[in-house]
């Protein structure tokens, strides 16, 4: 079907193929609720109003129709799964369009990485929009899977499903005028320019955001998000799993500044996703404290709609994609039913309809180690050692200084006090570089913990009490092509395998979860008490969030921006 | 200088051009109001805030600074001046920014035509960004200068100064699928599509919207505009010379729905352009109504600037243009002085610096007509001839039959009943393609009056009551190579001569203004009583408007769409 045959059931001409009865329209166009009759043909809505009939036809009797949700932001591989995966676990949720910055596939597989997502999600069920990733890699004081210049990005500029440049980390760069931060921006200046600034302020902010970027994610106060709004920033409300940040910044939100604010999730687990859900229970909290239903649902949706420049998306009228929700009750945001091009894809929060087969996508593999001996030892170069001081809840660290236990010559762990060893294996170029330090706080009385995501370069990092079982822990990564391990000794005790670049599985969601609880009961009986330590310690690589933090070259300390020796 | 500079300044690395210190900034995104610095470099603002200094400094104790102003939807043309000339009629008035549609003079030249509004735009003080002509001609009873097919717009669609296609009058055909018309929708359909349907509603309407079209200019009341916002269009409410729907359509605006309204002028004369003004006379109408003024000059700016995707435009934000007016006083919105990219080029009404020389653009003459005799004798085919009735203040007409007045076997001009001959001569191609008819209601009791402006076609138009005036008539426009001529027998009255298109004068807009008032005193002198029967006889043209009207082919019946013979 054309939009010949669409203008025909918009005359009334032919029967459209659905007709939604008595629904009250929430228009968030017109800011108004009233009841009406949605006419839906060839995947768009085509006409609003009384006198149409349908091949179908549904009397929703008075519950209400409103647009589907979009996420601003997000980056997928935080599930685990893949596109298709994660769609069976937002879309009951009634988030129906993303707009996803693969940058941690992006980080192994440079554009393999990026082509295998929007090929994962073409002819999905979800829209996905993709912005180009910015920042690959983060820094050079790693060794990543790919980098990304401008001249790598610019086939992606006028690609159908990529709407701009993704969270641009690195800001001072931006701010400083940095010359290959310059010419990804200038070359996506056309489109849209994603922000990432925590905590930037005054000159240096006026600065990053006169570079043309157009919104931020990383606001943690009102304060901040209100320098960074009115000078012209959208502001993307984050509700991630560990970044919570929607009830801090609700005070935020007034009728008059609401339109420049839009809804996203940043990382969310696949848990997280399944119990709570996305977008959807960001709405039911941004409603619960008083916030009303219609800025609420714009914010979830025709705002960011409006941001990203999607025409046929974040509202429901003629033209629009008939990608709509039905609801009971708008003061608890509980989708009942999702629509989906005019399809009904989930109902009372479940998937309508089987699971589709996933077409054949050839991935190269991505766990690429020295074949020989992994040599874990660290030879006393001195009595006191940096050790990485773990945070709960946070992703930032301390920079800790430490009497070494040294034996035979050699720094080991520490069970006593909590200074287990910490490797950063580089897994992509099979280069041999070993990054070695210490860490505190993840409390196993033996064995070892690893796995292959490891932000953002996704390097495969290993704690352990002795090198044996930081070794078998390796080579079962080695074994899977990526994934988590927890071992003991020559003893593989539990492993979730992610395959496709060593971060996700393509397994169910619901599979997935189940495994990675499992992963962490187990952790606890070798004595760890994270709520999530697979989750702190993919975290423990990233160089750009303070303090202390080690990439397969060796310690970092990130407030001097510079590489460390491991003992003082 | 370039972006490098621009955040050199922003960071505060450099002084910047130009800090306006202490003005109540009136922040469009935020919706607040509040003092602040603005610091401006490069053409752009590039900071908020205190602690800058600029190699220029303003205080501006207090007074408030909004956004330059934009004009959503305008015909140059209507001017009768060229882009140079308009824009020094406007920005005084705080509009540094217009979207056109060229649709006048597409009409006679075609796309050289268009390339001739860029070209007197380009380097000039006023931001002119066009949409392209979508109905070129109007229809096919007619003979114009020029068809634009979708093949013809094609160039235009990356153009950088065209953000779409203009008006879509020919608003049946869009809603039936015309072929024509659905391959310029398919075009553009990155861009920006405008609308122009009046009076329609329900089914059709619901068609015309779902073809793509996102906005709407010629709402006159409250309910239809309503009916098409919450459809999605966006609605332009109109303050023309002659379409004056600001008043009627107040009652429409809310808070809740103010985003999705924008202000244009349409059409309007030189001299309400010099003595009222523009957007900003909407917008002191709009206030003094009591619209909160924040949501007016949105209304005159911002969603403009957003509907249209016009990132560096319409707010005050670090990356903006620095095009903004600063007022001593909102409710009464004169802007005291206007910048346009951080450069003051106008101050208290009046514009700041020379006329610029205009460059030279080489372009055909546009008045091409047979050179033998002008035939205009009616010979008598019956008794009773179809009049076309001019309605008081109106561009629709009666259809009028009545007794003709019959001399030696001809059809004549009658005095006593006020009906007139009136002719269309083909002025484009040489055809000698001469429309005949009557018209009521111009009152001259000698002479004639002739125009090359003739909506949309642009054809001759020469009212008379006598042949011998109506042929010196056309004659003097075919010497000045277009224009507008008043006669008296052998004697040219008066004449204003509209050497560009046969539609545009390159003088001033003051002395053009000064030309165009003494000719209607002079229409007086001969009989006419209308406030301006050049305008009005310019509408008796435009065979898309009800209901009998006059083309070189002849007359038209709007309401049956076909021409029609002359006597009954």
């Amino acid at each position: 079907m054309t939009i010949v045959d669409r203008l025909a059931a918009a005359r009334g001409d032919v029967a459209a193929d659905l007709v939604l009865r008595n629904g009250q329209l929430v228009n968030v166009i017109s800011g108004e609720i009233y009841l009406t009759d949605i006419v839906i043909h060839d995947r768009h809505v085509v006409a609003l109003g009384k006198g149409y009939s349908g091949v179908r036809e549904v009397d929703l009797a008075g519950k209400y129709v409103t647009p589907g949700l979009i996420d601003a932001h997000v980056h997928i591989e935080s599930s685990l799964v893949t596109p298709p995966e994660f769609a069976r676990a937002v879309l009951p949720h009634g988030v129906t369009t993303v707009v996803t910055d693969p940058h941690e596939i992006a980080n192994v597989l440079g554009l393999e990485g990026l082509r295998y997502m929007l090929e994962r999600a073409k002819h999905g069920l979800l829209n996905m929009y993709v912005m180009a990733s910015s920042c690959v890699p983060a820094t050079d004081m790693e060794t990543s899977g790919a980098r990304l210049e401008a001249d790598d990005l610019a086939p992606l500029v006028d690609h159908p499903w990529v709407l701009g440049l993704a969270e641009l980390m690195n800001y001072p760069g931006v701010a400083l005028g940095d010359e290959g931060m310059l010419d990804k921006i200038a070359l996506f200046k056309q489109r849209v320019l994603d922000g990432h600034a925590p905590d930037m302020t005054g000159n240096m902010l006026n600065a990053y955001v006169a570079a043309g970027v157009q919104s931020e994610h990383e606001c943690t106060s009102v304060a901040e998000a209100r320098e960074k709004l009115r000078l012209g920033m959208t502001i993307f409300i984050r509700e991630g799993t560990t970044t919570r940040n929607l009830k801090p910044l609700l005070p935020l939100i007034t009728a008059e500044n609401h339109s420049a604010i839009c809804f996203c999730t940043d990382d969310r687990i696949p848990a997280d996703l399944i119990d709570h859900g996305s977008i959807d229970y960001m709405l039911r909290s941004a409603i619960a404290a008083g916030i009303d239903p219609m800025l609420a649902i714009r914010m979830g949706s025709y705002n960011t709609a409006r941001h990203f420049g999607l025409k046929k998306h974040g509202a429901l009228a003629p033209g629009k994609y008939a990608d709509l929700l039905v609801l009971p009750d708008l003061q608890d945001f509980r989708p009942e039913q999702v629509y989906r091009g005019g399809v009904l894809v989930a109902q009372e929060g479940e998937m309508v309809g089987e699971r589709r087969e996933s077409r054949r996508i050839d991935l190269r593999s991505t766990v690429n180690i020295q074949s020989g001996e992994l040599d874990f030892s660290i030879r006393a170069k001195g009595e006191e050692i940096r050790v990485i001081g773990t945070v709960p809840d946070q992703v930032v660290t301390e920079h800790l200084v430490q009497q070494a236990k040294i034996v035979d010559g050699f720094a080991v762990s520490d069970i006593e006090r909590d200074i287990l060893k910490f490797a950063m294996v580089e897994r992509h170029r099979a280069s041999g570089n070993i990054g070695l330090g210490f860490i505190k706080g993840f409390g196993l009385r033996r064995g070892a913990i690893a796995g292959s995501v490891a932000h953002d370069h996704h390097n495969l990092a290993v704690i352990g009490v002795d090198d044996e079982s930081m070794k078998t822990a390796v080579r079962a990564i080695a074994e899977m092509g990526g994934g988590l391990a927890l071992v003991d000794g020559a003893a593989v005790l539990a492993r979730l395998p992610l395959p496709v670049a060593g971060l996700l599985s393509e397994l169910p969601i619901e599979a997935v979860r189940a495994q990675y609880d499992s992963m962490i009961e187990a952790a606890r009986e070798l004595g760890n008490r994270m709520s999530d330590p697979f989750m702190v310690m993919s975290f423990m690589g990233l160089e750009v969030i303070p303090k202390l933090k080690l990439t397969d070259l060796g310690l970092v300390d990130v407030e001097k921006f510079q590489l460390l020796e491991l003992f003082v």
